[in-house]
Parts: structure tokens; sequence; C-alpha cells
């Protein structure tokens, strides 16, 4: 494997996670934050105590806060960046780089109102002289597992296998597998609509519901998923993959998942405002209803989930309620809810 | 909802649950037990201490060790006694019974050697005379949540539809919803394998690799199923329903089933037999290990967690070695594994 040179845009965990993944593999790493003393107090202590206490970060890592310094020499640039921050921190990229990297991104989301996964904003925003290939980086892994190497296995889809096999080489070891796919809609329909029941599942644990009907939820939140993500164009094998089922239930079973917290102090009786700022940290799936709902109207696909969920969120309609009404849905023949994945593939 | 008269064969937690939720909807209960102490005792204090210690027994419910008279009058009888004793159960009815019962089972498990279902058993047992059709409920459900009423929602399977619509009937209320579905092989198999993966799950967590790792294996091991589900006749949506993916989730993820904590003890160095005798139940997964690894030779389906387990269980390979390998296997793209599904399909 070739040592490279590769930017990690964001110093989030997940970001930093990633970093220190890439410096395991001897690559020369430059981590982005957009704040300076974030990026002095990585240099100073190789610690990145915010957001991931406690745990060495190689001295392979340089951080920088100048995003011309941390990119300009890079093969390969990770966005690692929260979705709603993707657009703007890709237009920088774009003024300033003018030789094409190859471009990695592994936020998780959906625009509202413009519907765009993350590799459409990229490639909406970067020319092809900043970017030569781009590829999905997905999978189940929190990043407190990866950065102890406990085993993680993750996904890298690109329309260009050649692409996707480069970010295989960078990424992988002993600890980490990335697998190669092709199916971009796929792993990023998956990956951003996960959150979606992670805030549901949260909920029915916040009500006191259990775990049958926490499966229940995920089962179906599952079926809905790739019955709008095949109507976008996505392979429906995908939803069965490690960025469908997986990340999914690695999102709606623990207790580190934002998402999941988020849902459950809704659950418990709390306001979506007040839920939001105690956490004080982004929580995508709020936004990422928002825009299902809208694609689930737009292209007439039955998300009964997502609505609910829109519901609680947007209409102020109580977590309660809105659980109970799912669970005594009419349709009782299983199959009607599955087949559906199939017919809309066929459309 | 017509008042039936229902017996349910077996007093374990999962039966007893069953027949209060019967009672719950107004049905007369005969819940028979091999033991004529544990039926003494449920008549005379209307609980079930062993089983599910504090739970009220509706009067409704009355306990028998004569399966004579538990069965006598019935219109359905119910087998929920451990697959392991479904035969020898079966033929004393099939001795005694000479008016076609509708008969329901909730058992999970493959017999070794035979490679018979559940169902294959009872129609190899069950004479026309005993028997008038033949339904599986499966689906994720702790004992322990449906005696608290929470919500829960199973699969009805039959090859009759009118069959499974007359289970649906006598088990639907409020809290517990039927689906119905035609694809007996599929939830059969569904819902005997998913043991399997709970106990490779249960043997991760003990090796202490985390919710990455686990959400890999679950992922991995829901392919695998579904290939040789597919293989064995069984519609592959059907492993995307509640027996398939549902049920898995809730037996990995949940430190109440016995074959995760069993799985759990033999990850943290315990062998297998003192496992065996600790738990003091039956460990469902153990035979089912068995009966898939000799049907995934017999029809060459490619099952690694399946064989990695055989090799723990069987062939005193340890539990660490046996995971690395599985984390290390060569193939590198992800549709490899999963587009296998529908290839088997075709064949």
């Amino acid at each position: 494997m070739d040592k490279q040179n590769i930017a990690v845009l964001g110093a989030g965990s997940w970001g930093t996670a990633l970093a220190i993944v890439l410096a395991d593999n001897l690559h020369q790493v430059n981590l982005w934050t957009h704040t300076k003393a974030q990026a002095d107090q990585i240099n100073a202590t190789h610690k990145n105590e915010k957001y991931l206490p406690g745990i060495d970060i190689p001295e392979e890592i340089t951080a920088y806060s100048d995003l011309e310094k941390a990119i300009d020499t890079a093969e390969m640039i990770v966005f690692a960046v929260p979705a709603k921050a993707t657009r703007e921190v890709a237009e920088q990229v774009n003024k300033i780089r003018h030789t094409p990297a190859l471009v990695v991104h592994v936020s998780k989301g959906i625009e509202p109102d413009t519907h765009l996964r993350i590799s459409e904003i990229l490639q909406d925003t970067l020319s092809a002289d900043a970017m030569s290939d781009l590829v999905v980086l997905s999978g189940p892994s929190h990043a407190e597992e990866v950065v102890k190497r406990h085993p993680t296995t993750v996904t890298a889809a690109s329309e260009n296998m050649k692409a996707a096999e480069k970010v295989q080489d960078a990424f992988m070891n002993q600890h980490f597998r990335v697998y190669t796919n092709h199916d971009v809609t796929g792993v990023e329909v998956g990956g951003a609509l996960k959150n979606i029941i992670a805030l549901a599942a949260g909920i029915t644990d916040g009500l006191g519901y259990g775990d049958n009907a926490k499966a229940a939820l995920i089962t179906r939140g599952l079926a809905e998923i790739a019955r709008l993500g095949t109507k976008l164009g996505a392979n429906p094998l995908t939803f069965s993959g490690l960025t469908g089922v997986g990340d999914l239930i690695v999102t709606c079973t623990s207790v580190h998942s934002r998402n999941w917290r988020a849902g459950n102090m809704l659950g418990k009786g709390h306001k979506l405002d007040d839920v939001l700022e105690q956490m004080g940290m982004v929580v995508e799936g709020v936004r990422t209803t928002k825009a299902a709902y809208q694609l689930a109207e737009k292209h007439q696909v039955t998300m009964p989930i997502t609505t609910a969920l829109y519901k609680v969120l947007f209409e102020d309609v109580h977590p309660k309620e809105a659980v109970d009404q799912l669970m005594t849905r009419v349709k009782t023949h299983e199959m009607e809810e599955l087949v559906n994945i199939l017919e809309n593939q066929n459309e």
C-alpha cells in the first residue's frame, strides 16, 4: 500500500476516528477543523477531548484550521462534516483546489427542499477541476469502537469501481474491513433514512414499549426505506447489506446513537426544541425526516413511520398517539408491505 | 369473535404467555404440562412462578397434566413444547385425537439428521383424522413483554390462508398484532436459524468485540439464512419480514435470549458442556447449528457463520480463532454475498 497524503475535513468523532484508521495504515493525514482552538489542542496534546475523550491521536496526524493548507497537497479529500455543512465546505474547497482529488464522503443525510443526497450536493458544488471521482463510505460503525480497534465492517460505494477500490485500499486493515459496492444511491439512502427509524425507535423505548415493538418498528422501517430507495433508483439488495439493515440495527439498538437519544427524550414527553437544546449536537434525523416526508409525497411512496414521525416533530402530534396509530394499521397480510419493494422496482 | 376451546401444549414461558393472550380474547384455554405438580400449582395459585414469575394467570385458563383431557374438546391445538419434544408429544396427540383439529405450532428448530422443520414433523406424525390444517405462529416476541400487554407483532403462516386467518382471529387483539403469510418454509427457516446467529452474536459480545462487529455479523447472518432458505423453497422477501430480520434483531440484541446468553458464556471461555449445564434450559441454537450445517453441505450453500459456529461447538475450535477468521474472509465486493440470494432462487 502506497503512503498517501489524505485530508480529513471535520474533527468530530467520526472524522477523527477515520483519520486514526488512515494513520494506522501509515498515511500522512491532515485533519481540518473550522476552529483554530481545536486544531491547536489536537496538535499540542494529541487528543480530541471533546469528541473522543481519552484516545491517543497518532503523531502522523496534523490538525489544521486553514482549509487551504489542509487540502493543498492531498491526493484524497474525505468530507466528514455534518450533512448540513457539506455544501458550504464544498464551496470553499472548490475555490481553493485546482487539481482533481479523489473525494470521499462519510456523512448521512438528505437536504430538505432540494432532496439532494450528499454525493449530489458534492457533484453540484465541486467542479471537475477539483474532484476526479466520488466515493461514499458508510456502514455500522460507532467511532468509539473503531478507535479501540474493535472489528468494524463498512462499504465503499462508487459508480467508478476503481475509485471505490482505491478507498478500500487506503482504509482497509486488520480491524477495519471495507467492502466495495456500485450502488451509491442505495448506500446513501440507507445511511440517511436509518436516522428516522432510530428517532422512532427512541420514541417507542421512551414510551416504555419494549423490544417486541422495537423489532417490529425496525422491520417495517427497513421495508419503507427500501420502498423509497428503489423508487429513487437503488438496488433493493443494498438494503439487506451493511449500510441498510446493518447500520439500522446498530443505530436503533445503541444508547450511543444521538438520534435514538433524541427520540427517547421525545418519548418521555420532552418537546423537540428542548431536546435539541439539551443535546447540543446535530440531530440529523430531524432534517432527514422532513426531506424523506417530502420525497414520499412527491413519489407517492407509502412511508407510515416517516409520516408518523413527521407529525410528531412538525405538527405537534403526541408521540403515544402516533405510535399507537402505527401499531393498529389495518393491513394484515405481511407480504402486502414487503412485495411492494419489488413492485416499485419494476415500475 | 367466537369463543373457542383451545388447548395449549407446553407451559413454558411462551406457551403460558400465548394462553394468556387467548384468555384475554375470552377463549376457554386448556394449558397442558407434562408434570402434575406444575398443573396443580397453576390451578391453585394462578401463577407460573418458574417461567413467568409474578404474572397473574386468568381464571379462564385451566392447567392439565392429562393430555387427553386437555385436548379432548379443543377446536384448536397449539404446540408450544420445545422443538426437541415436538415429535413425541405429536405421537401422543395422534393416538388420542380422532376428530380433526386446527393445529398451530410456535416452536423454532430443525431436527438434526432428518432435517425436518417443525411443520414437517407434525405432518409426518399427525394423521388427517387428528389435524385439519397446520399454521405456524412466529415473530419477534419476548414472552415477558407479551404478558405485560406491550405491543407485539407476529406472523401466522399457512399454505391454507383460511386457516392462517382463523389463527389471526383467535390471537389478535389491541396489543398482539397478527399478520398472515403464505410462506411456511420461510417463516420456519428464519425462526429456527436466527438462533444460530444469536449464539454467534453472544460469542462476539463475550469476546468484547462491540456493536460494529455484531451489526456486521447479524447482516451477514441474515444473508446466509436467506441463501439456505431460498434454496429450500422459501420466498426471499420473508427474510426481510417480522420472522426474518425482526426476530433476528430481538434475539441477537437482548440479554434475555438464552441462545445469546449461551454464546456469551462461550465467548468468555466456558466450555459447551459447562454452559449447557449452567443454563439448565434447552439451547435450541446448538441443535439447529448441527442441522443447518448438514443442510448447507447437502445443498452446497455457503454459510460461513454457521460453519464457524459448528467448529466451535463440535470441533473444539476456539471462539476467538473462529470469529477472527470470519472477519478476515477474502470476499471484498458486498454484492457477491447478497446477490447470491436471488441467484439461488433462480436455480
